[in-house]
């Protein structure tokens, strides 16, 4: 088995600091992590607070804390750290091979997507994002891990593309994009979505854009080995 | 200008953990580091003490702390924790946007290379790894960051490959792969010394191994796209 992910990513058009902040953490029983996170409001603030809440959120992750036990310390950590009065949205999704399941937690207004033998699947139920209420609990959801799937999510930047030039972002663009591809293609998914959003956006990004995909895969070679590529543009 | 960042990873045969752990951790003042530790020992005992380690790397990096002082308390929290008995080399590469400078770290009996506009160089003076000694300090370099430059690491198990079955890793193997690859091939250029030392161990990896390597080119897209992706095998 091989859990292949990509992540694509985007500044506000014209702001030279993203909001958003994504971090993979390596999870001690086995398994991987993927942790998005997009801080109130935009700029070095912003950056501060999303970096704080993936970086916090990967570390307790890679000491071995559960995830919905990871959400709330988060969210108590930023509760407290700014006393109540900065918000963030905190999506996990994990492959966890201790328990053979795939695993997510979303504070965040936008949904899961997740594609298994069964179809696709949306969730966005409504959630707080963290930070800001004393009480918190992520939504959590788990289901066996299977060769096949794939999990989408994206930042608001994304969902609210073209918003100020008339244009809706497509949902079924996404539903296409899901059903016409493969795990393995995790970084072309990422990538069409964040292009299809700039696109809505004329090319200058309305807000900070960020999609994370995980796809689990046959395994492609039989030296186990991994590999990790980033593009970092500055 | 854009950082690429290639890792390829992976285990000793036969042995299910890696020894290795590797973090890509974004600095805040902009820039990019890529830590890498090789734990002492094998298995489980080893993977544990180098993700321990480079977590708290990436995590006080993430925080704004400058290189030196990250390997020096790295070394401090690594010897309370394990009481000055277990050891851990680590290396951190990072491209510092702040200062416009490359900076690395070196705690390894493995060398860095960086390419430059002015030739090939060597960093491979002799350093006490981590968590051992009571006073311990990482051999610390730091040049202008040009677009041009690759950086390279690995730990043990790339410099030891083949050495059990009688052969060599030929140190002129890496000098010509700089020479031939431009810094935009740097996922090429760490599997290829992956493949390389493997090819020496019959492919049966007699070490956990990974090669790390960050390259500085133009940037390739105006739109300042971030892209990450990884194929985790399991």
């Amino acid at each position: 088995m091989e859990v292949k992910i990509g992540i694509a990513k985007t500044n506000k058009y014209a702001v030279s600091e993203c909001g958003d902040s994504v971090e993979i953490a390596e999870r001690p029983r086995g398994g991987i992590s993927v942790i998005l996170a997009d801080g109130q409001g935009s700029g070095r603030a912003a950056k501060n607070t999303s970096s704080l809440v993936v970086n916090k959120a990967a570390s307790l992750i890679a000491e071995g804390a559960r995830d919905g036990a990871v959400a709330r310390a988060v969210h108590d950590y930023l509760y407290a750290m700014k006393d109540g009065k900065v918000s963030s949205t905190l999506t996990i999704l994990s492959s966890d091979l201790d328990t053979q399941t795939i695993l997510f937690s979303r504070n965040s207004n936008c949904p899961v997507l997740v594609k298994s033998l069964y179809g696709i699947e949306v969730f966005d139920q409504e959630v707080s994002p963290i930070g800001v209420h004393k009480r918190m609990k992520p939504l959590m959801h788990e289901m066996p891990l299977e060769v096949g799937m794939i999990l989408i999510s994206y930042s608001d930047g994304i969902q609210a593309a073209g918003r100020k030039r008339g244009r809706v972002f497509d949902f079924n663009f996404l539903l296409r994009l899901l059903e016409k591809n493969e795990p393995r293609d995790a970084v072309f998914i990422a990538e069409s979505i964040l292009e299809y959003a700039l696109e809505l956006d004329d090319n200058r990004a309305g807000d900070d854009m960020t999609v994370i995909v995980m796809g689990i895969c046959e395994a492609e070679n039989h030296h186990k080995i991994r590999r990790i590529s980033v593009s970092f543009p500055c």
